[in-house]
Formats: structure tokens, C-alpha cells, sequence
């Protein structure tokens, strides 16, 4: 089965990135318990004040999908959302390197 | 010092994303060896056969700037040159999260 990554990013509402920020360090600290989440890197910009990053690797898009069926997961969201002006992604498919 | 990250977008020309591929799966092996580069993932797009996102983590910009005076990566780059019709790049500082 084909590993799954995503680049997710969060646009925060003004001022709130650094909350947004630890609400998603708080989700990587859960996902260290997930066998099937094999990266959850949170990054910030140097340019983009309120855009926070979200670096993805899961063994499969099931793992990812079923992820986001967990309470853990949705109560994260719940907390998050207030937060959040915008979400884009880039689905990626990795094949490969150090790290994975 | 601040980690350092990317996502570099490579397009290849038609038809040579798997020899871009391969040669950046070699650069990867190469980057087991090197203490710095903390991440190398090499990944394509099911919904775009023409590119390439390689996620890279380093432990500073230095480090990463350093390393492109290499000369292995300098034969890289030549290698993968003519296989390449644009390149693009998110620069982006991890903080934390699970893999790093």
C-alpha cells in the first residue's frame, strides 16, 4: 500500500497563530502513540506571520482517513477551528528518503 | 539555532520525473551519511505526473546552504538539470512535532 503525505496549510486568524501552534504540537504529541503516523512536524514562515505548515507521513490514506474519526482528533479540530482563517492542502504520495 | 525546512517543487519535463525521481532518491542515500539533514523525503503527485516536492529538514540554514557546496551535490544537480523545467520552494521553520 502506497504511503500517504500531505502539506496541510493553516492560515490563523491575526495573532493567533502561536495558539493555533500548540494546539497542532499537542496533536503531534498524541500521534507519537500512532504507529501508522509515521511524521506530524508542525512548522511556522518567516514571511507568512500567520501561516503554520503541517508536514504529513501515514502508511496509507485508510491511516490518515481514520485518523480524523478519532475523538482525540475531532476535539482537536473542535479547539482549532476559532483559530483558523483558511486550510489548503497538496496531497503528495512519498516514495522514498531519509526520514520515512 | 532554528531548524530549517523546505519544500521544493520540481517539474520535470514530460516523460523524466522517474529518472528525476531516482536521482533524488540517490541524493537521499547520500544524506543518511550527513548528521545535519535530519529529513529527505522525495515524493510525487497522483493528481500532477510531472512533479516532484522533496521535504527537507536540516538543523539550521547553514547547514543546508553548506551542503549545496558539496560536490557530490553539485554532480547531482548537474545530473538532474536537464530533466528539470522549474523549480519552486516554501521555506519553513519546524518547531516541533513527531520525526524530528
Amino acid at each position: 500500500m502506497s504511503k500517504y503525505g500531505m502539506y496541510a496549510k493553516f492560515t490563523a486568524k491575526p495573532g493567533e497563530r502561536d495558539k493555533l501552534v500548540d494546539i497542532l504540537l499537542e496533536a503531534a504529541a498524541g500521534a507519537e502513540l500512532v504507529q501508522e503516523c509515521e511524521l506530524y512536524i508542525v512548522n511556522v514562515s518567516d514571511t507568512e506571520p500567520d501561516t503554520v505548515w503541517v508536514t504529513e507521513v501515514w502508511s496509507s490514506k485508510e491511516a490518515h482517513d481514520a485518523s480524523l474519526q478519532q475523538e482525540a482528533t475531532k476535539a482537536s479540530i473542535q479547539r482549532a477551528m476559532p483559530l483558523i482563517a483558511g486550510v489548503e492542502s497538496i496531497q503528495i504520495r512519498p516514495v522514498g528518503g531519509k526520514g520515512i
